[in-house]
């Protein structure tokens, strides 16, 4: 099991030097120099700001004919030249929450186009969900992203159209953090 | 957060004396004369058997059609009347997790008719689900059902239709634990 659970540590050591920590809904994250992701779940030494825990798990909404797409052209984490990183932690609100699925479904993809606009930017920008809702986080989902420098203004039109939809409308709680490799 | 976690402990004590423990697919759990159900995630003291975590979620196929029709005639737990209870965890297969939402919808309901089964017995058989597939444990689900001694008969037949179909072909492990209200 514990090959599913990452926990995502902000504090002084870690592969990620951290570029910035923006508050894009609710409030930010505590600062922190670096940014270290281990495998299993991990309580915050003292010496770091922050742990955030999240668990990679099954698609919720993806259907067989996008997964097919998406695997068909996502290329795995860890390029040599993917020396930007972002991870974007997000919660969402009870109303969201009090959805059927449904109902969740149709705003994310149907009219939000979530999955088809993330595939639009495959392989460029890879990225990986983890869950964290049902563990009693703070946040729902954490998202890792990893593109070389190039691709840096794409990640921000990709986000930009994210935050645009009508999902969006849905959260309650965002913060954007930037980092480059460290090592 | 702590609202949704819950631990199903079996050991010496709890509202619930144990009066069968059936292996349905793979090993059983260990022998235990009660069930206590906490709130919040605790590890197993050492005088008990076994300690199971699970989590309320958001559903995660139900329709909002059928999330209305439930409503409409499910009864909440604690009935007085309700004095026969189970606990039945179940594990499905990496087969069934590597599958896409939208097939699993299609094997749970369109071919399984998992949610229609469930509807068919209420209001006599109340039923809970709890997750626990990324909480780590060794149960993906852990459901529970109260009813009424004279529907004892018709609980039955609903796990026989359940485990006759499709969907249950995922199933790797299911344990049957009956019990009686002991206050």
């Amino acid at each position: 099991m514990s090959d599913r659970q990452f926990t995502f540590i902000g504090g002084h050591q870690g592969a990620w030097a951290i570029t910035g920590v923006k508050p894009i809904v609710g409030v930010a994250l505590p600062l922190a120099s670096h940014l270290d992701i281990v495998t299993g779940h991990t309580a915050a030494a003292p010496e770091s700001a922050w742990a955030l825990r999240g668990v990679t798990s099954s698609e919720r909404y993806v259907t067989r004919a996008e997964k097919e797409s998406l695997a068909a052209v996502q290329e795995p984490l860890g390029r040599p030249g993917s020396t930007r990183g972002a991870l974007i932690p997000i919660r969402k609100s009870p109303a969201w929450w009090a959805l059927a699925q449904d109902e969740r479904r149709a705003i994310l993809e149907e009219r939000s186009r979530h999955i088809t606009i993330g595939l639009a930017y495959l392989p460029p920008v890879a990225r990986k969900l983890y869950h964290a809702r049902d563990l009693g986080e703070p946040f729902d989902f954490l998202t890792w992203f990893e593109f070389a420098p190039e691709y840096a203004g794409a990640f921000d039109d990709l986000l930009a159209k994210l935050r645009a939809t009508e999902e969006w409308q849905y959260v309650e709680r965002e913060v954007e953090v930037r980092m480059e490799r460290s090592r």
